[in-house]
């Protein structure tokens, strides 16, 4: 199916649509629909239930507005930038850096200083797209991408949206810490939505400017921990890393996740978290033909991050990202230790205490008084800094140290130097952090995509959507024959009772049973029961399958335990298809 | 529990803190713990089974950023304020009618005028709560409590944060109503965030900047549909009406949702939703004590709201909002209808096509045209229109129609009136909304400041949440007595099953069983499970219920269902508690 295939079926189906309509839209939003809504709560859970309950972690729920000390720390307040180039005609806004690669060879040009971007636009007499207007010679800016709000009245409080749900779990670390009693490791895990003030939203869900994300932070202590890959060391990955994609060629690399790891293709721990996203994304539907994990190039990944992969889904011919799984050291612990007043480390006991020397000073300040003055004091904080630092430098009769550019020489003997043994219990330690970070809503967009489907039943095509039993936002659709007779009362009760049941039921009887078959197909709701006269005398109803339109007889009272197994997967169509084995 | 001690033991035990505490917090934002975002979830899923799953509802996800628009249509733009008075001297920001309301003895300040509120703080010498400077003087301004940010690079769309989650939904009415089929009527909820930029946040889950809301908007034929009070009509109502409070003072009605809606008490279709609110309120846990549904008073509600009620709670002797539950008539699709170029009606078809008369005229412009000269179009306009307002006006020889005030009479002859008649199909129809307006997170403060209680336990007095156990974040707490001679093994096993059946679960070795047990009495889980050197020879464990604090000796093999009945309430542990029947 093409994009606009989707969009088409999207909305008319109750999926997604653009927002505000009625005011002829805003570029980069959407809605859920009724059966979007559904989907993606169910991709939601089953997130939860493979990255979250089945890991041990645990999930909390934070502010979407954060205040900007927060994002001084993480670095978005400077650098989280798209090139902006603004035609002087119609005023319109594009992304500088996509209108090159749009229109030459050169892939990757985000990565291209601003006044090369400026230069490779009039080079290249690019024009704007909306009204073919030259942009030669027009400035390229950078343009943060955060929503900026106020908190509170006036101006003195600026508020923006997250940008990540991260960082709603990173400065919140030390209170965390201790709910987890200050134990490395231990997962904390989002689910909720983040923005991005986009200069040319895409591709419906692909690229909008608010969205839902659910992420893991793992908190571990990088010199002792280890994943724990036996749980996932034969899953399959299709990998496409950073060296095969230099040699512009387009050859994966099969390998277990065992392989990867001991082979060093990937980074053990994210290794381990590609198996895990590999697992959830096949059990959603996604096509594993048109799925792949491809390495961060090196001027792609942030210096910090040891390793870096994100997981990659097919249309078109196009791929695009689906998810970023990051091994990123300490590098926003860090930050947030150093800007804020609080402590980002977990304190580490050790198994039986260990006995350490340290140097220390204890300077003569009746020494150092008279002979440095108002200095004096800075002095011996030197000295002190000097000790822990290079205990050799007290060896000699004088030590030297600097203040403010200027040297001061201090007697040995007035420094008080000494080396004393001290007891320590424990030590701190900055944890690393393994982050996969998913997009919730391009994963519903894959999970449409791929399970779209057009073939022909009884000389007619039919479109068909054949989603998972597991996310499939409608699970059974209910139909009477006829509304008379007392079938439309069978058919509303079993409805009720699947309801009760924990079903997602729909009930329809308007048009021919063909076109309320057809209707489903294209909501991909995977079974449909339909009430017959043969019902009313034999307690039966027929239960029909989307995606091989078989139908079989059912005896009513079997309908929620028979659907439950066929959603769990623990009795299959086929089985319940096949004549009955002879007794 | 007074306020204090719940944001005490909150933070401790993981259920809600202040935001941003390592940047000195932010005012008005609370991050949910593990505790916190399990709870407010469940809280979450049993709105939606009780508000619309089984009241045959759907449900949308709208985006929480909306253009400009929007809100002039809402009215928000206008209308969406609070009275801020500013200290000349700290320059902190105050609510003008809370000082008002905390420091004299009037009530609802808020329905002032702003020159009658400005004079009140000169005429009892309010000072800043912060500083002690008088305010007299100082002026009073309208604030805007929308969050307002920009769509795209520049200024030139606006956006706001939404202040509800119901313009989510009745900005999308035309295509919502399409997936309906054009069927009135029909319900659409969504639970989300909703954002209100507070002058003075308070009372920490109470007054947020940043907040859940779970909100049904019933799009309903006001000329047509009626509530089915059967399904609510015996729920027993404490109501507060407007008349009572006038009368200031505190007589309860109590009233059956049929007596409610027979007396003319409540209108019916709020009424409807109130039993349907209170069953709700009361199966999350919600004290009936302290519990009551207050009428809005004339002043306090809208002019287009035709009955309007408050579900509270209290806590110290106040009570604050919990819920509105409001007849909103047409007026918020009115709106949009009239701001944007989109149909905010429904056409409903008559069973049978009607035939109407109709009243028609054709003036002959060959003699308007001449005698009116530049003014004939309009006065064929204006006879148009009199012909559909008065068709006895066409009864003499002469009809007078005014344009721009001037007076031009038309023999009756040379207007072309005739009266036709014509078939119609069906009509267009507004449809009235009918609002349940939750607050998710007030709903789960309630929860938490009502399960709480103190009592003693072998001498001890212990705190305990006695939350219900189809809310509770932790169901299940496993213990092994010690870690060794393999009851740590047998304890991993039993959670690793529950957690697979299901079950939030716990798992703790770490300090005495006693100390255990006062842990998950604070944090609120029902049930508790030790393993002991009994269980290793007869397969067995201690399960104890944390209100009774009583222990019985269940078979391992058991716990899942057993569990599970406990959670359903289909057994109750005194009933496991009591002697086993002789058989």
């Amino acid at each position: 199916m093409s994009r606009n295939d989707l969009v088409e079926l999207a909305k008319r189906r109750g999926y997604f649509f653009q927002s505000a309509g009625a005011y002829g839209g805003v570029s980069g939003f959407y809605t859920y629909g009724p059966q979007g809504a559904t989907l993606k709560q169910n991709v939601e859970n089953t997130w939860r239930e493979r990255f979250q309950v089945r890991e041990g972690h645990r999930e909390i729920d934070a502010p979407t507005v954060m205040p900007e000390p927060v994002f001084e720390a993480s670095g978005h307040l400077d650098t989280f930038d798209d090139m902006l180039v603004e035609c002087p005609e119609c005023g319109e806004s594009h992304r500088a850096d996509h209108l090159i690669e749009d229109n030459t060879d050169i892939e990757e040009a985000e990565a291209l200083p601003i006044d090369e971007v400026e230069a490779l636009i009039a080079d290249h007499d690019l024009v704007c797209p909306n009204c073919g207007t030259e942009l030669a010679g027009e400035s390229v800016d950078d343009f943060n991408l955060m929503f900026e709000t106020n908190i509170g009245p006036g101006d003195s409080s600026p508020g923006y949206l997250r940008p990540e749900t991260a960082q709603g779990i990173f400065v919140e670390f030390p209170q965390l810490a201790e709910y987890a009693r200050n134990q490395l490791p231990f997962g904390i895990t989002q689910i909720g939505k983040a923005y991005r003030n986009e200069i040319s939203p895409r591709n419906s869900l692909i690229r909008t400017r608010e969205f839902t994300q659910a992420e893991l932070e793992h908190f571990i202590d990088p010199n002792e921990d280890e994943p724990d890959i036996e749980k996932v060391a034969d899953v399959e990955l299709k990998l496409y890393p950073a060296d095969a994609q230099e040699e512009d060629g387009t050859e994966y690399v099969y390998k277990t996740v065992e392989e990867a790891v001991e082979e060093g293709v990937v980074h053990e721990w994210v290794a381990y978290y590609l198996g895990v996203g590999k697992q959830w994304y096949e059990s959603i539907g996604v096509d594993m033909d048109r799925f792949r994990f491809r390495q961060h190039l090196a001027g792609e990944r942030a210096h910090y991050a040891a390793d870096c992969w994100d997981a990659e889904g097919e249309i078109d011919g196009d791929w695009y990202e689906l998810a970023g799984f990051a091994y990123r050291s300490d590098y926003d612990l860090s930050k947030h230790d150093e800007y804020s007043d609080d402590d980002f480390t977990v304190f580490k006991q050790y198994d039986e205490p260990k006995v350490v020397e340290r140097a220390t000073v204890e300077p003569d300040m009746s020494y150092l008084g008279p002979e440095f003055g108002g200095d004096a004091g800075a002095v011996a904080d030197e000295l002190e800094k000097l000790a822990e630092r290079d205990r050799a430098a007290f060896d000699s009769e004088e030590v030297t140290v600097e203040v403010d550019g200027d040297e001061y020489a201090v007697p040995t003997e007035k420094t008080g130097f000494g080396v004393e043994e001290q007891k320590e219990t424990g030590e701190h330690v900055m944890p690393h952090v393994v982050e996969p970070s998913i997009g919730v809503d391009r994963a519903v967009y894959t999970t449409l995509i791929h399970a779209y489907e057009e073939d022909e039943v009884e000389g007619e095509s039919r479109k068909r959507l054949a989603l998972e039993p597991e996310v499939a936002p409608t699970f059974v659709g209910v139909f009477p024959l006829m509304e008379k007779d007392g079938m439309g009362e069978t058919a509303r009760e079993i409805t009720d009772d699947l309801r009760a049941a924990g079903f997602d039921v729909t009930y329809d009887d308007s048009g021919n049973i063909g076109r309320r078959y057809r209707r489903q197909d294209e909501v991909g709701t995977p079974f449909c029961v339909t009430v017959d006269y043969e019902s009313l005398e034999e307690e039966t109803v027929t239960l029909r399958e989307r995606d091989s339109t078989e139908q079989v007889r059912v005896p009513i009272a079997d309908l929620p335990d028979l659907l439950g197994d066929l959603r769990t997967g623990e009795t299959t169509f086929a089985e319940l298809d096949a004549p009955a084995p002879e007794q």
